[in-house]
């Protein structure tokens, strides 16, 4: 597993470095940014926070935007922000040219169905390929936790209930929190995975909810202006599912808040500070 | 002076706004953002840092990654981000397409040729027009700051340089320290203010240390692996001029650090207090 370095700019101390690679699982070239704060450099290993951005974006939106780089670095975290889709020619886009389905969509799932089934595979990218990948070529430990925002936060949730044991921490900003149940979520889920709903259900963080094998807490920031809140996220569903299971669950609606990395950068010392403090 | 608001965000419990207007100074409409914190809604005025972006920004860039809300929300800092230049259909743009000159780069001077002169008037803009719209519509006082990156640095110096006590505190990253003697500068002066050299010496902050009528200290940060340092940016230039002027600077070179705005944000939280000590 080679990586290729494609820049590399010092922030706060430490790196901010893209890389690409060929991807087994995905079946074809991502790449993706992690951020390297300054203790990275004192030969020791230090813990991770995956990242997985919402519908449309890169591995650029968060490390631009969300300016999580100066307390990454105090807290000695690494920070790896993957693609939101497996991407290149051979990947297929959604046929309409849609911005909610397909590239920049991958929803964070595996895919079932014809013509996804080959490339879309972004749980097992996010879970096993990329971890192996950082943890082969950077000083990175095994305490690896996971949040995200939207798509991401819908992401986050759904790889850390379905991997008990696999995260210490897991939080999420604006996730979709029912997919099954709006519309963005049953537009991917009835291509990814066919049209049987019950097939959905291992891809949805409030069902999962239902019979999580561990129980991690789940912090989760929304907005209360947030367009996409009643139609979209839901996070009422996510809240009542885990009232009902006895899940642990700190659901915080921040007033005048929407959608938009401004809402994130104004909460993300707060998620850091859950993170690191499960991973130390 | 009327102001159509764009959008509104909130951000660190205050708001980030966009505005369109129509400007006098420059005969179009132009956008501008302003962060106000938290302290604005308590009914007193605030002071006010004007931030400068560099070739080919707007008034996004900064805003989006700088990461200057979380400190400004904490030191009950407005932050105003203009545009690089005027804009419309009706603004000339560079006749080859270039992006540093013409749109996204009008040098924060007042041309003098045509067919600019009707338009590029960005100094009397930021300095007058601005401020004045900033001083009517917002809660903000007359205590004014100002700084800015690259070519927003160099305007950041020679707004300041230019007008003697209108600011309180200046500092820049990375600024075109003498437009006369580098490749950007003099492309764009020689066409906003005609072949005749002499008259670009009240626009190049390197000159106009000589007869500063103030001794605002000069706060600059300047990345050593820029890739424009030695070619367009030449602080040394600056720093030797300071000296021989007996002009207060503080010229830090990082080590490690480029032109982008990862660099910026690594350090906007030292200009932040730099501009809030001289303010209050």
């Amino acid at each position: 597993m080679s990586l290729e370095n494609l820049s590399c700019q010092k922030s706060f101390g430490g790196w901010h470095k893209r890389y690409k690679h060929r991807s087994a699982v995905l079946d074809c070239e991502m790449v993706f940014a992690v951020y390297l704060p300054p203790q990275a450099e004192q030969g020791g290993t230090l813990p991770v926070l995956y990242w997985l951005s919402g519908l449309t974006c890169t591995d650029e939106n968060f490390m631009q935007k969300a300016g999580a780089q100066r307390l990454a670095a105090e807290l000695g975290l690494i920070i790896v922000a993957p693609d939101t889709s497996p991407r290149g020619p051979q990947v297929p886009a959604d046929p309409d040219g849609a911005w909610d389905f397909g590239l920049g969509a991958g929803f964070y799932l595996n895919a079932t169905q014809a013509p996804w089934a080959q490339h879309y595979r972004m749980h097992d990218y996010v879970v096993h390929e990329l971890p192996q990948l950082i943890e082969a070529h950077f000083p990175a430990s095994q305490a690896r936790s996971i949040s995200g925002h939207s798509m991401g936060g819908h992401g986050a949730l759904v790889c850390a209930l379905r991997n008990p044991g696999r995260y210490r921490a897991v939080s999420a900003f604006s996730p979709i929190s029912h997919p099954m149940d709006c519309p963005w979520g049953e537009k991917a889920f009835s291509r990814y995975l066919g049209e049987e709903r019950a097939k959905w259900r291992e891809w949805d963080a409030t069902v999962l909810l239902e019979t999580a094998g561990e129980r991690l807490p789940l912090l989760i920031d929304q907005g209360d202006r947030d367009d996409f809140l009643e139609t979209q996220l839901k996070p009422e569903a996510l809240a009542q599912a885990a009232k009902a299971a006895g899940h642990p669950i700190t659901l915080r609606l921040q007033p005048g808040y929407d959608h938009s990395y401004y809402f994130i950068a104004s909460f993300i010392d707060d998620h850091l500070r859950h993170h690191a403090q499960a991973l130390k």
